[in-house]
């Protein structure tokens, strides 16, 4: 998608060759009219496809899956990082090792709100390595839920976690593929 | 707010004395289009208001925050919740006192999205003690910039967090004050 690797260019960093940072407009401070053009994108990518809801993971996910619920007329539901003691105890819980804070956390969906037979498309801001959406497919396939896409703004196309799920017949749509960055001259090459 | 407070007593649980459950529609399965309509009522509410900016925190108070800058057209911002090896050291940082959580953490806003003189409004799901937006609202004055307002889905009116920023001036807009609920009936008292 042009606009979102023009925006990338323009008010991206390049911090090392495997750390993009978009804090400006993607995950830290968001701007909400690229997300409406992001998911009009997906909607476009994803046409004919069942869509019952949207399923992201706290929290950098959730304002771009929030504004693609507005645009596909569902609910969203986002996946939380710890136990927060106004949850049942009745989740799907998966773990999930992430890129960037370097660790591995919990993540859990209440079964109340992923159902069998549901088709899901899951949304997500990064993929790196793929882990976070494989801990939100592990959800899915416990829950009885039909993965029908997973759409991603940016992913880093160098670490393999997209291929992967491409590979494993998933409808993997990202936004913009890094296929390498150059920190030195803060080049980015698109797939 | 009629709509919200119907929302609450038909899909909310009253846990306890203190604790509501609105996880079917706020907080973890979101209903993007209650939000919508939220976001229009804080529009009447703040009208005239100049809004440059709005400034939530993670996690749950993000899903709300994108749906409001969609219709108030202004870029948001949200507070995180621990330090991310993508963000640099030139952080706003205070400590929040978590009702939902019972712990302390330190919560930041790089510096560069939050600027001398911007006119920024809070947003949030939720209002207990009035920790979070208290740490946001020093965040904006660490950075000299002027709190608005603050939109709150649902303030729990007997726990006063929301009485004490009216006091100090503060133009609290919340869309539902529960006054009382019973968690032997399921009975909810709005303000």
């Amino acid at each position: 998608m042009k606009l979102l690797e023009d925006r990338i260019r323009t008010d991206g960093t390049v911090k090392s060759e495997s750390v993009l940072k978009v804090d400006a407009f993607l995950n830290h401070q968001m701007d909400v009219k690229l997300f409406m053009a992001m998911a009009e994108e997906w909607q476009r990518l994803f046409a004919g496809k069942q869509i019952d809801k949207i399923l992201t993971i706290e929290a950098s996910g959730i304002g771009i899956a929030a504004i693609a619920a507005s645009v596909f007329d569902v609910p969203v539901v986002f996946a939380k990082k710890s136990q927060s003691i106004n949850l049942d105890g009745t989740v799907y819980c998966t773990r999930i090792q992430s890129f960037t804070h370097g660790k591995v956390f919990d993540v859990i969906v209440s079964k109340k709100f992923i159902g069998e037979g549901e088709h899901v498309l899951l949304i997500d801001d990064f993929m790196a390595n793929g882990c976070a959406m494989n801990g939100l497919i592990e959800v899915c396939e416990h829950a009885g839920a039909v993965v029908e896409g997973i759409g991603i703004a940016i992913e880093k196309g160098f670490q393999h976690g997209g291929d992967s799920l491409r590979e494993r017949g998933y409808d993997l749509q990202s936004l913009a593929i890094v296929e390498s960055m150059d920190p030195e001259t803060g080049e980015i090459v698109f797939r």
